[in-house]
């Protein structure tokens, strides 16, 4: 929409790194659907005034996102082009909420352990400080592909055994089941963007220097107990977050 | 949380954009509330094991997006800890979203015109393609610092005078009224995350190569039919949003 075409030079952001993004957008907006080929190189040097090293380093970042793919003698073929869309809403599920969009939806437990909750998360569960938690890392696929990054707190007392039963059922919903809470709901969702790091980029498999979309989030069981937090990295390249207010 | 300390090299982001992301980081977490004040360069270099000409560099972006000032002969002091908070929900308008998180919330048009709505603006209205829309682009601060850029659209023949009162009320909300609409209700937002690009980057007074929050909406009107589509960018640096489910 009314997008300049305008490059930003010596911003902090390595050029093929702004070129790739703004073909990633080229290709959601359906730019190239007529062939479903990128243009050749010479073309999009043009459009976008940076030279074919550039448009070749972003063109392999795309590729390694799975977005396009080299065909020998042909061209490159563009794969996929759109986001995984994650809906936010008062029955946010992992598993469900990406729905039909993918055939293999995967959580994996890296890591659980008991410890004192950090204050942030203390105030947000309603809990003394010093109080124990159950910190578990996940990471979440969908159709092999890593999409996003978690790390949950539960107050340790009543999910002690969270961490165990994640790592069987790889649901937090049935673990949940398990542990006496039939249901609950979403009550908060903040949501903010930064630039991926430290061990984030090699557990989602990004590209480094790519953008990731935080989500800070507070379930309660029905009767409003507040029973986790999470802080959820999803790469931003491969999923936006939905929120269906009209209801 | 359970954050590595390591910075990637190499990454097609620069070295001193990380280090300011984690220092904004910090910063927002309290890690320096005790004094308020930076601890001195040394200190960071050490903590993000980096030299002092990237602490400078990084110290001074923070300082350009207002977070941090130096204070001649003491020191750097710590201005602003956390982002304003805009609520996504049934009633999203821009200015009550921000409360009393700002004292002076400010809309500004850039532009109106009336043209054809792109294909994905006719689809998410309900309209058939080739019809007109008008089209506005504005943004809007808090406090004098521009906090988001927006490109609206709304189907001409019902809303045609909406950039010249815009223009005048400064408010979405006010002139919908004026054109009979009493009372609208926002149907459903995408959010994602990219870089900033071309001209956002100077309305936004951004320092180059910084993350937007892009939310894509559409509102209706009481009787279900869309009459706004509006894709917004945030400065991911200065806004959050949020989304409360529990309702």
């Amino acid at each position: 929409m009314a997008g300049a075409k305008m490059v930003e030079r010596q911003s902090g952001v390595a050029l093929w790194r702004q070129i790739a993004d703004r073909m990633r957008l080229a290709i959601n907006n359906g730019d190239f659907d007529e062939t479903g080929m990128m243009p050749p190189e010479m073309t999009l040097a043009a459009r976008f005034g940076v030279n074919r090293h550039t448009v070749r380093s972003a063109m392999a970042a795309l590729a390694e996102e799975g977005i396009v793919r080299p065909i020998q003698g042909i061209g490159t073929r563009i794969e996929r082009r759109d986001r995984l869309r994650f809906p936010i809403s008062k029955r946010t599920r992992f598993s469900q909420g990406l729905g039909n969009q993918a055939r293999d939806i995967e959580g994996k437990m890296l890591e659980a352990a008991t410890e004192v909750a950090p204050s942030i998360v203390a105030e947000a569960l309603g809990l003394p400080i010093g109080t124990l938690c159950v910190r578990m890392e996940t990471v979440n696929s969908a159709d092999k592909r890593p999409i996003s990054r978690a790390t949950h707190y539960f107050p340790a007392e009543r999910f002690g055994e969270m961490g165990t039963i994640y790592d069987r059922t790889r649901s937090v919903t049935s673990a949940f089941r398990e542990l006496g809470v039939a249901d609950y709901v979403r009550r908060s969702t903040e949501i903010s963007a930064i630039h991926a790091e430290g061990d984030d980029i090699r557990h989602l498999k990004l590209s480094p220097g790519a953008i990731i979309l935080v989500t800070t989030a507070v379930n309660t069981d029905l009767s409003g107990t507040p029973i986790q937090f999470s802080r959820t990295r999803f790469a931003a390249d491969r999923v936006k977050l939905t929120v269906e207010t009209d209801v």
